[in-house]
């Protein structure tokens, strides 16, 4: 006689690394970009039924654990993702994360996941997003500042997005720019590496800045920003880490997540805790003016938000259950009688000793 | 050809629900429970070193759902823990629960465990740690009113850590008490069942209170609490929910964990902000007195704290590293180079087209 198998209510999906990696490329990596953008977008246009908190962060001299939770009512979820700036050093990544998704209605978790992966895939969702409704029209080239972990999902995300042609790369390493160069190869991408952010940004209507140095920086200096460009500004995301000069702020439309944790990590940290913001998901619902005219300056000051992660999980939710890429795993006691925990214990050393 | 093993940073030790009744097994459950117990007093001991927040909770018309994060400088601990009243009837659990140690230095989780079973472990311990620093000397009889999923796992961690030596029973309802009737005979303990609450106090030394109704109850009356005993009230732990009547807490000496979740949660939501509590842990530590003298009446008002999940966890980690009860899981995605995230799942297709 063995111990009887755990039962359904007990067992929750987990998305292992490479549950995840084989379903990116089950979808196709471009579709999944364009897909979760959509997804987002969706939930951005509800944006009031969720449950928004800023996150909550424990910092520590090397880096941040940070958990975010959020709610809309009828699923909970919550992403704990770390920063570590000095990790690369050591051979480890900079941001690793797992989220999970749970029933309100019942509190049990529904899947739990990787997602460091997924975090960047949301995250250049997410950049896609803000760009189709703030960069010009017919945008074709995007510069891109900072060629890390980020670097190649932020391009593919705006060529399936926004039929983004051309980037151009800089990076104060350079390995880190071949590293991109190499891996869109083929991409279908033209791809042209830099040597300073002066050149990159030359041509172009899009540009990204994605450095990761946990400190005050400045990637772009206001003579560098023509009339018209939008900026999508991904790497100043926790307090003490910015990538623009603050003039470029003052002549930019300014578009955020969510303003109480923006004001707290983004790029407006450094302006006036009255400086004008509008929130994307109300240029999304039809409620604000995105870009009004060809000579503004338009910025995403994105920081990442909870929401986003909801929507990443979701969609992965609905993806694995067709292709059957995950696990199950017992991470819920569930005794016959609810009341009995302790009986359920005992019954299984009796079942052991039988066995 | 196949994809390579992930590699060693990848993994995160897993202790599912059925590793973890195997560990009590192996254990043997009073030592655990009297293990837990001393782990628990060391951390409050150095109660000053932690990160202290109140948790972060996600009401919903049916239950909560929470985030409870602390650390030390070196570990980081969360757990998630719902709190769903109404899941009885449905024959899920009322409370279940998971948790994760990471390291503060690289941000990098180091056990993921089921913590259901864990949670009941570390609040029966948590319980007598109290009783061990306020219970009158010689307790050897406990009333235990609610004799639902935490009645079994209270007593025997008293037995365990004070010697006790008879439980008297009562639940409103019947059935309850015959599962702990059933559950404890051949523990050692004198068991008793009693068909009022009143009758159940009867000769005890402590009171232990675990009632499970998201209302405020009067479970006890000032006129049944005699001079002298130790009252621990476990069920009063949310808002809306208290289980004492507030004349009891005019005449008692209050100890708790953490004040700021306490005034909010605990018996003393019904009381004036600055009723007057003591810190459990300044006791434990010797900056506090605790029962000072025989007649007087001491309660732990005890909602759970996550410096006690922080204890468990770390215990868990420690015991399972030498019975090898846990699974590896694949959480962290792990490139050799941390910058070429999209370079590791560009591979990961190469490799599975060759395989």
């Amino acid at each position: 006689m063995t111990a009887p198998a755990p039962s359904e209510k007990a067992l929750v999906p987990f998305v292992s690394v490479d549950n995840m990696m084989r379903l990116v490329h089950h979808i196709g990596l471009e579709r999944l970009l364009f897909e979760l953008t959509d997804v987002i977008e969706a939930d951005f246009c509800r944006w009031e039924a969720f449950d928004k908190t800023p996150r909550i962060a424990s910092h520590s001299r090397d880096g941040v654990i940070e958990l975010m939770p959020t709610s809309d009512g009828e699923i909970y979820s919550f992403k704990y993702v770390n920063g570590h700036p000095k990790n690369l050093a050591l051979g480890f990544q900079t941001v690793t994360a797992f989220g999970l998704l749970a029933e309100v209605s019942t509190g049990y978790p529904v899947l739990l996941t990787e997602m460091t992966l997924l975090t960047a895939l949301r995250t250049a969702a997410t950049s896609a997003l803000a760009a189709r409704h703030l960069a010009p029209k017919g945008s074709h080239t995007m510069a891109l500042i900072g060629n890390g972990a980020q670097a190649e999902f932020q391009a593919l995300a705006m060529k399936a997005v926004l039929g983004l042609e051309t980037v151009r790369l800089f990076d104060i390493d350079q390995r880190a720019t071949e590293k991109v160069l190499r891996n869109l190869a083929g991409s279908g991408l033209d791809v042209i590496a830099c040597n300073s952010a002066e050149t990159a940004i030359e041509g172009a209507q899009i540009i990204t800045t994605c450095t990761a140095d946990k400190q005050y920086a400045t990637i772009l200096t206001d003579n560098m920003i023509g009339s018209g460009v939008h900026i999508n500004a991904i790497g100043g995301d926790c307090p003490g880490k910015t990538e623009l000069h603050r003039d470029i702020l003052l002549r930019a439309d300014t578009f955020v997540e969510y303003p109480p944790q923006t004001r707290v990590e983004g790029e407006i940290q450094q302006m006036d805790p009255n400086y004008p913001v509008t929130e994307l998901w109300q240029v999304i619902a039809g409620l604000a003016d995105g870009r009004r005219e060809a000579g503004q300056i338009t910025l995403f000051d994105s920081v990442g938000f909870a929401i986003e992660d909801f929507s990443a999980l979701r969609y992965v939710r609905s993806r694995v259950r067709e292709t059957g890429l995950f696990q199950e795993i017992d991470l819920i006691a569930d005794p016959d009688d609810p009341r009995d925990l302790f009986g359920m214990l005992q019954r299984s050393n009796t079942l052991k000793d039988c066995a």
